[in-house]
């Protein structure tokens, strides 16, 4: 509709804030790497990366925070 | 009941935050590699490698500082 | 106008907030490698890294805390 | 006495606090490598590493930052 | 005057914070490193290196997160 | 005086912090690696490194935020 990819950061619930926090940690490996093809490539390979894996739970993490607080923590 | 595998940030106490942690961290692998399988299988080898743990300890402690943020740190 | 690059950490919603979070991860990079050639010519190789391509996710991540925090989360 | 490892994120002082954080991150590592015995042969090996100890202290750092905060800092 | 190299963390403008977030970055360097000639010949081949520019924007990003917290986001 | 390392992390001003900052940053180190002969060992290989002196200022960075929000960024 609007256009955007995120048209917020609130979420309804943790497990929504939770995918928008995977979903934003995707969009910045776009924003270096456009091509869906090369990214779908490489995450077959670092899928069965365990330091790999590990880094882009890092990654979800700090997504997570942001989206946490922006929800005032679902208090 | 809900569905939901994540129902709130809140935790009756400090050890079931952290347990909370490392559950978020899990699911951040899992968010990449759903495969039970494939995470047993790499798990059984990065849990012998002292810099994939301390990566992994890592992970766990980014999700705390929410899940602790979240309950106002049970002051 | 001002030549300033950055006028202010103020955006109008969130994705344009993460586009100035994108943008800060790439001022970083250019603080130590000032050339529009160099630079280039990398990231022609570490976007098809998947390691690498994580990290760039995860400075995004950091920078957008800042950025959503500066505009109270857009609430 | 309660069976929980983790009583409180208050500590008495600074230095508390951050004996606090250095066993969050060891529990983090734990929560991956349960083992006793493992842990006690991979410390040996990383405690010689610069590249793990500057990483364990990456972990400590981010758990004190939770404990500083939850004893709004001992201010 | 005073002495000392960094006088406050209060900056004029979100840019000039970012430049304050930059210096911190490479003081954090010369705290393990204190040569100038170490560093210069280490900065020719790091600029260089991908991952290393990365790592370097997510120290940047890292520090300046504090600086625009000092300045209260320059609301 | 009293025995401990650490008094507080109120500091008199930003450099003071920095230099907590940087001390907290040893001490992480010195958590997992309690020789100073070791650590002094090491030091001299990794303050060769671009990769590891990047790593400390990124641990330095982490435990100046810590250290100026206790210090309310010395406002």
């Amino acid at each position: 509709m609007s256009g955007f990819w995120m048209e917020s950061l609130l979420a309804e619930n943790p497990e929504a804030g939770w995918n928008l926090a995977v979903k934003l940690s995707r969009m910045g490996v776009k924003a270096t790497q456009p091509s869906d093809e090369v990214r779908g490539r490489l995450r077959a390979i670092y899928a069965e990366d365990a330091d790999s894996l590990i880094a882009s739970s890092h990654v979800v993490a700090v997504n997570f925070q942001t989206v946490a607080a922006a929800n005032n923590y679902w208090r």
